[in-house]
């Protein structure tokens, strides 16, 4: 089911910009500098890419945001170019020069700065402006980040929506038992692209591989006998998806079985443990009460989940020491594994919203385990 | 024609990283901390994506190196576990907690950090380590990475000629007209892709987009009197190609042919200006000095070139202001261009090594004008 998503119009982002500001001037911060990240296209709609070239939006406490940009990627500012002061810099111009003149040489600021920007870049403005102290910009940012409004959880529903039915279709797609790992990936990132998520990137790992969670797909050939992890996902209008399916070739072993169904009810488990108030670490370890009193508790070797927006890892994050209370509108994976080196191994991952009533998940892709040829 | 590239075995980096020991000490530098990113894989072949989870290389300038790592990447170390002690660290823990016990409570200490590592790791080091002074390891890994040996000279070869061969099928793969830049160019990356060429991306800009050096390449569809840029590349063995050419939908104007000549005679005055020893300004110049004796000055909107390696920007850059003597091995671009605002644009790029005899391209897809339907 497609829908339209509202349009976000000039206001929206000045709307984010204002409340920035507000956020900044309460911390007692004089300047936020935001580089090519989520972040820039969060509060300008500007989508600049990483490079040696300084992109910098620059927020101040108090007064009009600059936007420091290469005289040669000006035409693409686009909206930022109204919600900023443009500052263009040419080929063999030093961009610092700049954002230092736009700061001034007034001393003792405190300047928080986004945790995308290169530290080459951090490093020249530190040099260039002695005196300040420097702070991450992420415990400002976050809880405008993390609470999604409509328009964001609409995004990250179609994209979760689309991304299953590219499972489900993946499933009845023939044999994936002799196709390399980068094969099978291959036809799954297909079938999710040609339903306009785009950028799909993710994992196929299988049978021994399947024990090391962030595999790096490759060239093995997926044979009967081995489970096979898929975890992928990609954009829409800027939103991710994060989905992580389990699949087994041919008829799962009585083991594979109650590993499964161990880390599908931790999945659960996650997800039961949602609700407002509740801290953000409570959940990691309501998924690991289950999976440690079925006895493999050291086999799951992560947290059990992260934020998820426009970066598929993002504030908040779901683990052991973040005491952070869940509020309404966090969006983040639910995605509890067992990992069995050498042997093989099993994640779930679905992505979920805490909403006033608990926890809902926007993945409904299958979770029972069908197995494929 | 392919050839394969020599096997690089543990030797290879393990020179590597002495020779970058040798390079901290005599710079009077303790470490050099360095995130995913081309340095990390230039010198402990590790490729390690960023993401909030650490990952660092820690080299200290006397001594063996550290990699601190998440746990759940740890499978993923390969030959990096040889090169450096591994210190893993769990979900939960602090991996700065980690970083600033392999470095000792010492202070005075002088410490450089890869360009591309995220700000917040710096900052969370900064706060963690007091007292020490923090520089960027660019002046320090610049004159090794710069300086490419045979058998990263073979694979940047190879990418490039590979890419060459995409071009040459591209010119003859059908009308271009009526697609739109985003399809255009989906064609021309498959046909990059299918001659073993990674992560193909690029740029096409069609008529007036083509007047914006850094177009996103979008919904537009390309029709006669266009020009149209495609500026593509992607990654043989890590090395990338990065190649620019300008063709038109149909008979070009006589103001197009002028343009486009005075582009290529000015792509072929960087070439003849490559010698070692010259400063790479110089390239610069020479290709301003074409477009500008030909009245096009202002409309030469950027460098003439950037080094090309593991990276598709990295030093050495060919910019006004950088005195750096142009020496044997180094590769980058030539890429002049023209760009008239709302009405059309024109660029060629080859890649170029420095030889002792000069310069000498890596491409050798044709840089006649060739109009396409």
């Amino acid at each position: 089911m497609s829908s339209e998503t509202p349009a976000t119009d000039l206001a929206y982002y000045k709307d984010r910009l204002d409340r920035a500001q507000t956020l900044i001037a309460e911390a007692g911060i004089d300047w936020l500098l935001v580089g090519p990240s989520a972040d820039l296209v969060y509060l300008a709609d500007y989508d600049a890419h990483n490079s040696e070239r300084l992109n910098l939006l620059m927020v101040p406490a108090v007064g009009s945001p600059s936007l420091v940009v290469p005289t040669l990627e000006a035409p693409l500012v686009g909206k930022a170019g109204e919600l900023a002061a443009v500052h263009p810099w040419n080929d063999g111009e030093n961009p610092i020069d700049v954002v230092a003149g736009i700061i001034g040489d007034a001393q003792g600021k405190k300047i928080a700065v986004g945790n995308h920007l290169w530290s080459a870049f951090l490093l020249r403005m530190q040099g260039a402006l002695p005196g300040n102290s420097w702070e991450e910009a992420v415990p400002i940012l976050r809880s405008m980040r993390m609470n999604k409004d409509d328009i964001e959880y609409g995004k990250l529903l179609e994209a979760s929506r689309r991304t299953d039915e590219a499972w489900e279709e993946f499933l009845t797609s023939g044999p994936i038992s002799g196709l390399t790992e980068s094969e099978a990936m291959a036809r799954l990132r297909e079938l999710t692209e040609k339903r306009g998520v785009k950028g799909v990137g993710g994992i196929c790992a299988s049978g021994p591989n399947s024990a090391s969670p962030h595999h790096h797909t490759g060239d093995r050939v997926i044979q009967p006998g081995d489970a096979v992890i898929f975890d992928w996902g990609g954009a829409y209008e800027h939103y991710h998806s994060d989905v992580t399916r389990t699949t087994f070739i041919g008829e799962p072993t009585e083991e594979f079985v109650r590993v499964y169904n161990i880390v599908r009810e931790a999945n659960q488990a996650t997800l039961d443990a949602v609700k407002p108030g509740v801290s953000l670490q409570e959940l990691d370890r309501a998924a690991r009460k289950v999976i440690t009193d079925a006895g493999y508790g050291p086999a799951f070797l992560h947290r059990v989940g992260h934020g998820l927006g426009m970066e598929v890892h993002e504030e908040p994050y779901l683990v052991e020491g973040n005491e952070l209370p869940l509020e309404v509108g966090m969006v983040f994976s639910d995605e509890p594994g067992i990992y069995l080196e050498g042997r093989f191994g099993v994640r779930i991952e679905d992505s979920v919203i805490c909403t006033r009533d608990g926890g809902k998940r926007l993945n409904e892709a299958t979770r029972d385990l069908v197995p494929m040829s």
